[in-house]
């Protein structure tokens, strides 16, 4: 099995599917193709263009079969390896694992834009900043912290849905954005995040990340440099 | 079983999980909450609000357990009623029908701001110049276009993955928007819009949407009244 993915520092969507199989230990090969632009006429664009309609990465590759989306190929590993129990077991957390992934998939558009990975950078200022200014990156942090605190109590932790799912690694780039603007935020969910950051997959991507030191601008609204 | 929904007439995500139960033969209450208004004080917002934290419709509630989102709601559909398949049976073609859903999730942002959907509305001229004037619509439209001519010829139809199933649920209100604004599309195209459009259950939304006859502001760029 392939994965293909962007940038480890900056490609949010991409982390989800590689950490998701990196701690559930499922093996893949990884197949990394540098963000250089989005422009059609981008070498990012030619590859994954190639190999699927839509264009994006992460793209699952399963023996010449092609998966696409975060989402499906969520649900695709869950299905080819049941015995992982990526989704919760229980019928009523999974389906609230697939509510709040779902929310996540088209939803939180402030934080996104505002709040945008960068894994090996801090920026508390910036972070302060943005929250002053921008209505939207507060009610989506707010809901943020309601949904991971209900959740946290509601299943004991240490994960969102007691052991680590899918949903976790959904949240995985949040945790990372979080890490790097340093809003304030309750201290249950800094000791979430903190347990997040822990996990061997996820400290794997970060690893990566770090080492990673590429700088693109159309990433960048905030650095001027690395 | 309840299903929480918008204005039929404009709310197209409502329309995806309500037309897949009425045509899967799924029975369920309807609870229809009038769009007045998306903001924190509206009558909309007070009361799927007090339902689901994400404070959206569609909201499905089975015996008091409330699951939000389309592709949630469909996930958990098909799990509780196997024997309806929902998805397709085969696991590859499963696979690609949870690809191209969670495309239609997060992405066409051209295609579903310039062409709103509005059932009762006929706006082929308004289809002609945002189809001249606006690329990302005239993108979005290729690709809505290759992704079903590619599944029509692969399954064979006469829906997109041969029987119906969750993708023609999920791609019927695109369906009706192509109806509204009219922008050419190849026979192949038409022929499965006129096949959805004659289906039971997208039939029975669409005379409910004829019959509502509500007008809103904020979901009529452009018309000035019915
Ligand atoms: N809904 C998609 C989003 C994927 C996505 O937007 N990926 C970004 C990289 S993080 C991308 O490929 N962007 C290129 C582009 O938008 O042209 C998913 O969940 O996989
Ligand atoms: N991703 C959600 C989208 C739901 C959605 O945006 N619903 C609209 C009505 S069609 C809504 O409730 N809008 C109110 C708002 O955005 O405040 C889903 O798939 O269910």
């Amino acid at each position: 099995m392939q994965l293909v993915i962007g940038n480890k520092n900056y490609s949010s969507w991409s982390m989800r599917p590689w950490v998701l199989m990196q701690q559930a230990g499922i093996p893949f090969e990884e197949v990394l193709v540098r963000f250089d632009a989005f422009t059609p006429d981008s070498a990012f664009k030619q590859r994954p263009a190639g190999l699927t309609p839509a264009g994006r990465v992460p793209v699952l590759i399963d023996d010449g079969f092609t998966v696409w989306d975060t989402l499906a190929i969520a649900e695709y590993l869950a299905e080819r390896f049941p015995e992982k129990r990526l989704w919760p077991a229980d019928a009523k957390a999974r389906a609230r694992a697939r509510s709040v992934c779902a929310e996540m998939h088209s939803g939180f558009g402030a934080l996104r834009s505002h709040f945008p990975m960068n894994i090996e950078a801090r920026l508390p200022e910036i972070g302060a900043k943005v929250m002053a200014e921008q209505a939207g990156v507060r009610a989506d942090l707010d809901r943020i912290v309601a949904m991971w605190s209900e959740l946290l109590r509601e299943h004991g932790g240490p994960m969102l849905f007691g052991d680590f799912s899918i949903a976790d690694a959904y949240f995985a780039p949040v945790v990372m954005r979080l890490a790097t603007y340093a809003p304030p935020v309750p201290e249950a969910i800094s000791a979430y995040m903190a347990r997040v950051q822990a996990l061997p997959g996820i400290a794997a991507w970060v690893k990566d990340a770090l080492a990673e030191q590429d700088f693109l601008d159309f990433e960048e609204p905030y650095r001027k440099h690395r």
